[in-house]
């Protein structure tokens, strides 16, 4: 049966994550692959798992195991309300935090509630993949905006053009995939502006914790709860595995989340939940996060170093002060497309930078991801892609 | 700030879940609740989990803790593929079987690739709430049908005004809310009337393998694979806890559901997966699966028995040959709603059978589950609602 005349609008608007499908070309065990966004399983506390888990299931057993409310297991919304507190004197009431499948569901539900079709979201250029896969699949516009700075004037366009965005999207934190970091004056800009033009604002923030230097800054949803959606997950600061992820907002803008969740999947596992709960309770949230950040800056700088010493003449790198990701630059007129089909000979994969600039630019571009691979692996990987870079410089006659 | 005018029309278009706000008033511990969709925990493997799930985290934890694929993890597919093979005598290929965040994503995922706003979906009257849900979340039409034999008519006429519906939505087994069992008849000619004109099935089988009594009926999926979608759960047979389901159709359709799915929450969490493959390969499932639907058909029992002896002139019942549900009908001049207020005050919830009537009707109707109660509270449940009738009676004069 041909479904293509049946497919919705949607699904025809919808764009495959080229990262995922660049996954499964890179699961052959030569590979060594930049690609993911996967943590480290060194970071993942199995063994304080394995406790929980029996406890959760030795009392709590009927309640993991059954249908749960769809806003959340409330003591693991009460560990997040706590988080927000000791991490950055933060007061939310739990009426104010919604459980999320992870926070792509996050963006989906929000997408869900607020876009129709040809609706404009203003982005970063380049952004995160996800969140312009949910923003597409409900038909929504993105605007990738390169610099910070010119948001007031992009936002004074589209909506004298009729064309005003329904929020508008940031990672202020090590930005997915560019590392950057917005500065407080910066945030205080976006705030403003969205206050001018009586925007919402979503406020991404899953390597917020996963600091390496640096200092920690105010979210957006501190100078402005009234119109930010603050996105959390545990994905990077405990186990993707789980699935879970939050939403910080206003209980008008929850309530609406709600009922869409309640069609999405009734409920997150709240087995999961009360495992994540006892967790945090227990302390050692805190202590493996601090693991987890030094772990990660050390094969942040293992890549750099490794960057610095075996890569051609006009590679460029960010160093960000935290997060999981490199982003690199080739010269202008090299396509890191053409790189990849190279590289993938070479037993080494990462994300073409073009996959996360919603305009199609970014060619010379790539994301490399620094949490996953081995030490041994970070410098041979790099060794591989500085050769396959060779090869495609070599191509063109540099 | 107000952020009504910012909604989608899909906002606007979802309505909430009469069941879920239902539920959070009858949570008070004085309430004997036949409201929600529960199965009973006392079918839950509390003791093979915990062994279970140790095993996971001891052999698997890496994987089961990291991202998982967005099709599932290989050895539940692999799993289900065999439980349909001792169940039903189907041979389902892996790549046949996309695992979804319950049913309730399968329903969600199936109406954004299908469903443009105003398009129409042919359900039951009554139907399963949740899907309805679904449909209206993309501003689909459900179009609900009293009787199947009307079927061919009503395509008929929804093909020549220009509203030729996007699929077929069906519970053959059991139905939510009705509990009726589509007969083999009835499930060719549905087969027939969408070869006719072309058309999907959406074939719910949650309740499929709680049967009580009768013989077991060939799924409409193996009458014809190629236009029919399958939804199968573990909500019901195993744990709803773990939010585990998943669709069987063409892979020229689960490779749409799957770039759906990426955006809607890049997988289902592998940990679950992984226990609930386990499970199965350990024989347990099919074991626990005999006790179930032998608690199941006492409770029902035990329920029927109890309308019988307390329930006032005028009051109907079905009694389904499996499933969770009883479905009451008082006579035509009386509303539920109405009902439901003086039941509350008599400490005994239900839902009232409007909220699963596309079109507004069946005031005259309930659903009541009989597989949470305890015995003791199914007896007295019932006492107290069968007095809350003769409340209402009493009030017009009857």
């Amino acid at each position: 049966m041909d479904i293509k005349p049946l497919l919705s609008n949607n699904a025809l608007s919808m764009r495959r994550s080229q990262i995922r499908d660049l996954l499964s070309v890179a699961t052959r065990p030569e590979i060594i692959s930049f690609a993911g966004g996967f943590p480290n399983p060194d970071t993942f506390p199995l063994e304080e798992l394995k406790e929980i888990v029996q406890e959760v299931l030795e009392k709590d057993g009927n309640a993991a195991l059954q249908y749960g409310s769809t806003d959340g297991v409330i003591s693991l919304r009460q560990e997040i309300s706590k988080l927000y507190k000791r991490e950055e004197n933060l007061d939310i009431p739990v009426d104010h935090i919604q459980i999320t499948t992870a926070s792509q569901q996050a963006l989906d539900l929000i997408s869900r509630i607020f876009i129709n079709p040809g609706d404009v979201v203003v982005c970063g250029l380049p952004s995160y993949l996800g969140a312009l896969q949910a923003f597409w699949s409900y038909q929504g516009q993105p605007y990738g905006l390169r610099h910070n700075n010119g948001l007031d004037e992009a936002c004074n366009v589209l909506c004298a053009t009729g064309k005003k965005p329904k929020f508008l999207y940031s990672i202020p934190d090590f930005q997915n995939p560019s590392g950057e970091t917005m500065t407080l004056e910066e945030r205080e800009y976006v705030v403003e502006v969205a206050r001018k033009y009586d925007l919402l604002i979503v406020e991404d923030t899953p390597y917020k914790n996963i600091r390496f230097s640096g200092e920690k800054l105010p979210s957006m949803y501190s100078m402005a709860p009234e119109r930010v959606m603050m996105l959390g997950t545990f994905s990077k600061t405990f186990v993707p595995g789980f699935r879970l992820g939050w939403i910080v907002a206003e209980p008008t803008i929850l309530d609406r989340i709600n009922v869409a969740k309640q069609s999405a999947d009734l409920c997150t596992p709240a087995f999961s939940q009360l495992v994540a709960a006892k967790y945090l309770a227990s302390g050692a949230y805190d202590e493996n996060l601090k693991k987890t950040c030094a772990l990660y800056k050390r094969k942040k700088d293992l890549m750099v170093k490794s960057f610095e010493e075996y890569m051609p003449e006009g590679v460029k790198w960010t160093n960000p002060e935290g997060g999981l990701f490199l982003f690199l630059k080739l010269p202008k007129k090299y396509d890191t497309r053409e790189l990849f089909d190279i590289a993938i000979k070479e037993n080494v994969a990462f994300v073409i930078g073009e996959a996360f600039h919603s305009d199609g630019s970014g060619k010379n571009t790539m994301r490399l991801n620094f949490s996953f691979a081995t030490d041994e692996k970070i410098v041979e990987g790099v060794k591989r892609l500085a050769n396959a870079i060779r090869q495609l410089y070599a191509k063109y006659g540099n």
